[in-house]
C-alpha cells in the first residue's frame, strides 16, 4: 500500500461571519476582503490591482493552463464547502503545469455568480484557493468577479508556470521499451464520488482520538470522500520527473484509461497496463478495497477521475524508476510502452483494450 | 469629430450547420470543430492539445489578465450573436494588455455551457475568438470546455502578454501636471446599449448603396449598436504611449468617471477633466449626439462602459501628445492632472466631483 501523503490542517472558514449577498457589497470591498490573504512573492511585478498582473519567468517563455469548475456540475454544496472548492481548483490547474514539468509562477482567479451568494462563500473559496496555492509556494497574482444568473457559480483558474529551463514533456514522447509509472494514488477520488452519489457522508469525529480508534473501514470511506472534495497533487514531482528523463508526462484527471490513452494517441504507441501490478499498488490493503471492494476498487483505479495524480513514461533503465530510493517521489511502475496495436488500441490491460472516462458534456 | 476607424468585413458564420447540441457531440470533436480556425505563431512552442501551452516571453517576465462574459448578464442573445460575442471577450482582454504597455502573446478560451448549447453557437463563438485575434495577430494556445446548467452560458478569456522590455504602465504612475488623454472612442457603447435596451434594433440593408443613402441619425443609430456589441481596442496604441512615455494608463471598461478615478486614486492625484473638451471631441457631430442628443451623449460619455479605449496620462511636453501628427495614434486631451482635493476627490469634471460607472453585482 503506498504511503498516504500528509496534509495540511483543515483551516478556519472566515466567511461564516459575512452572510450577506455579494450584490449588498461594492465590488471593491469584495476585493478588499479578498485579497489580504492572497500571498504574493518576489516573482510577482505587479500583483492584483492593474489592469493586468506581470510575473517574472526566467525562462523566458511561459506555461499556461486554464480549468473551470461549476456549482451542481463539478461539485455539489452538500459536499463540498467553498474552502474545498477553492483547494481543488488550484490542484486541477497545478497538475497541468506540473505535467508539462513546470513549476507554477502565479493563478489568476475568476468567480462568476448569482449576487445573491454570501460574501462569506466568496471569502472561503478565496481563502481555499489562497491557502492551497501557499502551501506550494504559487502567488494569487490577478483575476475576475462577475455576475451571473440566479443559482449559478463557476470559479476559473489560470495557472502559469516556468520550466526553469527545461524541455516540456509532451504527451507525445513515449517511445516503445519505455516504462509506464504513475506518482500519487488511483482511483481514490472516483471511490469517493461512488460513495458521495450512494448518499454517504464522512463522519464528524468529536475528537481525533475518536477518529483514530473508528474502524479502518470508516476511515477508509472518510478518506475517498476527502480526496474526492480535494485531491491533491505532489507538484515538484513534475519537474523532478522530467529532470531525470521523463519522455511522456499527463495529469490524470479523466481517468487512468482516458488519460492513458491520450499519451498513446500522441505518441503513436500502445501503453500496456498491466493487471497484477495494479492490483498489488492500488487495490489491494488500500481505503478503496476496505470501502468498495476489490472489484470496484479496480473499476476505479482504471476510470475514476478528478485524481490529479501524474502519468509519466521513462526509459526503463531510468534511474528515478529502477533506484526509488526516496518515498516522497515514489513512480509506480504500472506497465510498458509497446508498439500500436493493428486494431488501433493506444491503452490495454494485459494486452486487452479498455476504455472509459468523464466527457464533459456527455458525462 | 474623431476619425471613424476602419473595420474588417463581417465574416462568415460556419456554425449554422451544426444544430445538435454540445451533448450529442464527443468532447474531443468540438475541440476539433473549433481549432482549424484557431491560428498559431512562431511564439506558440506548444499549442492547445497538451495539458498546458507554452509561450515564449522575450522580456523574461508575462502579463497576464482575464475576463469572462456570461449570458443574459454581457451580453443578449437576441443582440448578440456567438461571433460578436468571442470578438468581444477578445477585444476586452487585450485592451488589458494594451492598457500595461505590453504587446498580446496568447489567449486561453474557456467555454462553460449548458450541454443542449447548439455546437454551431460554440464554433461561432470560436470563430469569433480567432477573427478578432488573428487581426491583432494573437494565437490562441489553449483553452477549457464545461458543461453548466441549464441555459448557462459563460465564457472567459485569459489574455498573455510581453512588455518587449518595456517597464508596465500602471495606474499609479500619474503626476501633477500631466495632461489626461483618452485614444478611441468614448461613450459609443454606452449610448448603443441604451438604444438596445429602448427596444432598437439595427437596421438590415439590403445593400451598400442602401447603407449609404440612409439617413444619418439612422447609420449613426447603428454605428453605436455595432461598437456595443462588438467594441474595438486599437492595441498597438498601448505599447506606443508607453514608449513615448505615458505616466499611467488604464482600459475604459467600466466608464470614464469610474476609470479615471482608479487612475486618481493610485497615483494620489485629481484628474481634472475639462466639459469643454469632451463635448468638443465626443459629444459635438458626433453618432452619439445624433442618436441621443448632447446631453444623453455627455451623459455616456463620462458614464459609458465597455468602450475599450485607453486612458492615460502623459508629461505636458510629450511629442506624442505636442505633435499628433499620425491620426492613426491620435490622443485627445481632455483634462489635466492636479493635486488630490481635501474631499477626496479624484475626478473632477471643470473642478466638480463626478462618479458613476458600472458595479459588477450592484449593477
Amino acid at each position: 500500500m503506498r504511503p498516504t501523503e500528509g496534509r495540511p490542517d483543515r483551516p478556519k472558514r472566515r466567511g461564516a461571519g459575512w452572510p450577506q449577498p455579494l450584490s449588498e457589497v461594492d465590488e471593491e470591498e469584495v476585493l478588499r476582503r479578498i485579497f489580504p490573504n492572497l500571498r504574493t512573492g518576489p516573482s510577482v511585478l505587479i500583483g492584483p490591482g492593474d489592469d493586468a498582473a506581470v510575473v517574472i519567468q526566467p525562462s523566458g517563455s511561459v506555461v499556461a493552463t486554464t480549468d473551470t469548475m461549476v456549482r451542481g456540475q463539478d461539485w455539489h454544496d452538500e459536499w463540498s464547502d467553498a474552502h474545498d472548492v477553492g483547494s481543488k481548483l488550484v490542484t486541477q490547474n497545478l497538475a497541468d503545469i506540473a505535467a508539462m514539468g513546470a513549476v507554477a509562477t502565479g493563478l489568476l482567479v475568476t468567480l462568476a455568480a448569482d449576487p445573491q451568494l454570501p460574501l462569506g462563500w466568496a471569502v472561503d473559496f478565496a481563502d481555499g484557493v489562497a491557502d492551497t496555492a501557499a502551501w506550494d509556494g504559487v502567488p494569487v497574482v490577478g483575476g475576475d468577479l462577475s455576475s451571473a444568473g440566479a443559482g449559478t457559480v463557476m470559479v476559473s483558474i489560470t495557472a502559469l508556470g516556468d520550466l526553469q529551463g527545461r524541455r516540456p514533456v509532451l504527451r507525445s514522447g513515449a517511445r516503445v521499451g519505455d516504462v509506464v509509472a504513475v506518482h500519487g494514488s488511483l482511483g481514490e477520488s472516483g471511490g469517493g464520488l461512488e460513495l458521495y452519489l450512494a448518499g454517504e457522508r464522512p463522519t464528524r469525529w468529536a475528537s481525533v482520538h475518536e477518529a483514530l480508534a473508528a474502524a479502518e473501514v470508516d476511515r477508509a470511506r472518510d478518506h475517498l470522500m476527502w480526496v474526492h472534495r480535494t485531491p491533491t497533487c505532489s507538484v515538484s514531482s513534475g519537474p523532478l520527473a522530467a529532470d531525470r528523463g521523463a519522455t511522456a508526462m499527463i495529469d490524470l484527471s479523466d481517468g487512468l484509461a482516458r488519460d492513458a490513452a491520450r499519451i498513446g494517441r500522441a505518441s503513436g504507441v500502445c501503453l500496456q497496463l498491466s493487471r497484477s501490478r495494479l492490483v498489488a499498488d492500488f487495490v489491494e490493503d488500500t481505503p478503496l478495497e476496505m470501502a468498495l471492494g476489490a472489484q470496484r476498487a479496480l473499476h476505479h483505479v482504471l476510470t475514476g477521475g478528478e485524481e490529479h495524480s501524474l502519468l509519466a513514461t521513462f526509459p526503463a533503465d531510468c534511474p528515478l524508476i529502477t533506484q526509488q530510493t526516496d518515498p516522497d517521489v515514489h513512480w509506480w511502475v504500472i506497465g510498458e510502452v509497446v508498439a500500436a496495436t493493428p486494431d488501433g488500441a493506444h491503452v490495454t490491460l494485459d494486452g486487452e483494450p479498455v476504455s472509459g472516462g468523464w466527457d464533459h458534456f456527455s458525462g
